[in-house]
């Protein structure tokens, strides 16, 4: 029963991967879309979606089975909740995703504003840390956890330096208007999906320090909190 | 025990209640502040937001105990686990006041854009979808839940109608450009904010009609659905 129940628990581990693994290829895709102007993509992101819920269906429900089934304590049922909550997150990414097909399709109907180079760099450090907070809830592994926040920073810093450049094109032409605002929304939609790679980066932290450190403040606990795995994280 | 349980499980529904209730007057305020234009009331609402983390912190570790102490199965093991996700949802609703207060913190320092008729409105909207979707929890109303999903539509539509009022706004002046930013982005916060009672009616829906049916289409669902309750529901 308790052996059955690890694998049971490896395998979910194994899917959620899966389902995170599809939750950063539509961010990619969706972004990709955009800056090389093929529409075609667009649709293939929007399939996507229908694939996405369908996962967070099967596997919140799995999550639940296993609770019910093994009554898990402590750790396990840590993991098991945390697990519900991610599950939840990565469904948000994939509405997230669609949120920049829409604002992409708007996009597409004109001449490009400017060439998009903050944009997709953006794109490419959100689709890191929700492949680093992933990661770290798979490993348990605090240090890696901790990147993904500090990496939050980052995309907020990239998100005001791309709202200030468009608004600047705003200004010296009212015909930018419209485009320059979806870019804008753009760059919210990605630092979105940053966050929920923070908030699952936040569970994995609370998951492996468990109840008795949950009332200190996190940023003490990361102030404190060292592994050998460190380094390799990036 | 089982009674203490259900004393217990009472006790939580009532503080997620007042956590709800926090979340709610951190909305209000902020918006209020901004309607206004009173400075004073945005502080008010950063110190609510010191409580409504401490709240989702113990709120979080008292479904975990409940879990681990009682190990609940069925209903109750879904109604603890709908309780975790909701908890999550209510601390990102006080996030949003907080992005609500920031833009409006940039707002008051330049003359407004114009009066403001439809952010409040779409604030008192978001401020019912999130009352209701909590009350169909405590009361597990399905009908409740649905006039929820119902009110997010509308939600949408008035922020496309903002959002494009707003463009005329800056092709018309581009000195109101930045100002104008700022209130569409505050009606996105506003969006999200129905996004998270949406969720929570999801969930109040997933928790009552049980696994058997969470892999039906849920519009399926809320097309089947009604009670007596539903006509006294907003």
């Amino acid at each position: 029963m308790e052996r059955k129940f690890h694998e049971d628990l490896d395998t979910l581990k194994g899917d959620l991967l899966g389902m995170g693994g599809l939750a950063e290829t539509m961010v990619d895709t969706a972004v990709r879309a955009l800056a090389r102007r093929e529409p075609a993509l667009l649709s293939e992101v929007k399939q996507q979606e229908e694939e996405i819920n369908a996962m967070h269906l099967a596997l919140d429900e799995r999550c639940f089975t296993l609770m019910a089934l093994y009554q898990p304590t402590a750790g396990d049922l840590r993991l098991l909740i945390a697990a519900v909550k991610i599950i939840s997150d990565l469904e948000r990414i994939g509405d997230q995703a669609i949120n920049i097909v829409e604002s992409s399709e708007e996009l597409l109907k004109e001449p490009p504003v400017k060439p998009l180079i903050d944009i997709p760099r953006m794109a490419k450090l959100a689709h890191g840390m929700v492949h680093n907070s992933l990661k770290a809830f798979v490993q348990a592994d605090i240090a890696l956890a901790r990147t993904v926040l500090v990496s939050d920073d980052e995309v907020d810093n990239l998100r005001d330096q791309i709202a200030r450049e468009l608004v600047t094109f705003m200004i010296g032409d009212p015909k930018t208007i419209s485009g320059a605002l979806q870019l804008i929304l753009i760059a919210r939609y990605l630092e979105r999906i940053a966050d929920h790679a923070t908030n699952i980066a936040e569970d994995v932290i609370f998951m492996a320090l468990g109840a008795d450190v949950r009332h200190h403040a996190l940023d003490q606990e990361l102030s404190t909190t060292t592994s050998p795995e460190q380094q390799d994280s990036k």
